[in-house]
């Protein structure tokens, strides 16, 4: 971009504006109000004054904000999904999760969690009945010093193989998510499903604007984990699908980590199961993740 | 604010995120939306790496945009009020309307303009039958070369002495607004209302965060100007009144510039009027507005 120069004064009456709009949150009894208030003055006044943003496109902005905000209601959430793809969402979590030795990396946290998503036991199925290739995880939890953490609480949350929740639905059902403790080793296993690419909900202001940037929607594969025992920082975080194409296209919300990126080894039909389930002629999948916890608050 | 200190590690996978969103837009077919995207993420991860904002910061900010956009409608714009009170739709008229010669300065176009404001001859009043003390308003419009403009269009309007406008009433009655055409020598002459400050509506949102942050949402008594002529840039301003106290409190837009106060002067009862009208014994005052338009497309 070809830098756009303006004479003196008119730099100056810029900065007069950016100062009185900096100096009216003088006076904020919060000190983090005022910090947060005033640093965003800055910025977005820098970015209006770098790009000379015209009236047309203040137009455009505040009718994008006014359909996001009739989009939004309790089912869907757009404003979360703008943070998400211009990455806010995922620099948010980088923030709040720094970056601490050899520590799991985490990342975003996505709309679909539920807090009350029921307990499986050790190689359980989290499947619940949706439909999806059966995936055998397993791997470990420890702390940075390298010791098993034990009873960590493990929630696992996923899409079916259509890309849909189970929240999705709006008929109460239940599937692709639960909870388990590791065991007195820190080990885990359960059964899962193969993680399929899904789009984000693209059919409003966030999809139109994807599409005029020429962005694909879709989310590369994942499964979900948020991990947490007394004493650690609480992880939140998904495993991707080694060779998954998306992988290449980009995720629409920029959560892939190369460390995240586990093979997933297909197995082929009738090949005995690590616990002995037999899978009615069904191919499945098998994969690892041994996940690190940063010491911190729960 | 002290800075926070990131490891290397941490500030290289910050960095990371936003080059992968500033990349997702290197595709963007129109070179204009490119840079406003890519430069929009720049700035935004700025915000949020200097603040370090928190996850529960950023939770506030959803569930503020939320509440704006449910509050939003016909009648009122709570995402155009943040504009305004961050000093956004100020910077966007500065921008749009760069320093040139002594051309008057521009201020904040507001929400309360209407296109079809009946016309008025010169002498005529605008009040329409609104409540307050009237106001003699005179002046010229000419270029910056010093001509005088013939038949410029003139569009004016104000709030009533309770600070409402028109349209803030659900009835349809129309007061507080015309337009009218400058004379062979660009003179214009008009009955207004002397102006009174009035708060931008804080019942929101916005008006809980001016709030919390001990600022008043009172916007500086003003009259609204729009003035257009073929081969001039088309001015939306203000008039301020010289002794305003809110002009030192501060101006809830930041709509004032120096050089738009005025003095309006207060005449005694019974004092002859400029044009012979009689006012049945009230109180009246003057001011004078001399306009400067710089070239441009009407």
């Amino acid at each position: 971009m070809r830098p756009h120069i303006v004479s003196l004064d008119q730099a100056s009456r810029e900065e007069a504006i950016v100062q009185e709009a900096v100096n009216s949150f003088d006076r904020t009894p919060s000190p983090r109000l005022r910090t947060l208030m005033q640093a965003l003055v800055r910025h977005s006044h820098a970015y209006l004054r770098e790009v000379r943003l015209t009236q047309t496109e203040w137009d455009a902005a505040i009718r994008f904000m006014t359909d996001a905000g009739h989009l939004t209601d309790d089912r869907r959430q757009e404003f979360i999904l703008l943070s998400d793809v211009l990455g806010l969402s995922m620099q948010t979590i980088a923030v709040g999760n720094e970056a601490y030795a050899d520590a799991t990396e985490a990342s975003v946290f996505g709309p679909f969690f539920v807090d009350d998503a029921p307990q499986i036991e050790q190689g359980g199925d989290i499947a619940g009945g949706a439909s999806g290739m059966p995936c055998w995880v397993e791997g470990s939890v420890r702390g940075t010093d390298g010791n098993p953490i034990r009873g960590a609480r493990i929630e696992v949350w996923q899409a079916d193989d259509q890309g849909l929740y189970d929240v999705q639905h709006d008929d109460g059902r239940i599937y692709g998510r639960a909870h388990l403790f590791s065991d007195d080793h820190g080990g885990f296993r359960f059964w899962a499903l193969q993680p399929t690419p899904y789009p984000i909900p693209h059919d409003g202001p966030v999809g139109a604007m994807l599409e005029s940037a020429g962005r694909s929607p879709y989310r590369a594969a994942h499964l979900h984990f948020m991990v947490s025992a007394p004493g650690y920082r609480t992880l939140v975080t998904h495993i991707f699908v080694e060779g998954d194409p998306q992988l290449e296209i980009g995720d629409s919300v920029f959560g892939v980590k190369e460390s995240l990126i586990k093979r997933f080894e297909r197995q082929p039909v009738g090949s005995a199961t690590p616990d002995g389930r037999t899978l009615d002629g069904r191919e499945w999948s098998r994969t690892t993740f041994d996940i690190v916890l940063a010491p911190g608050d729960v």
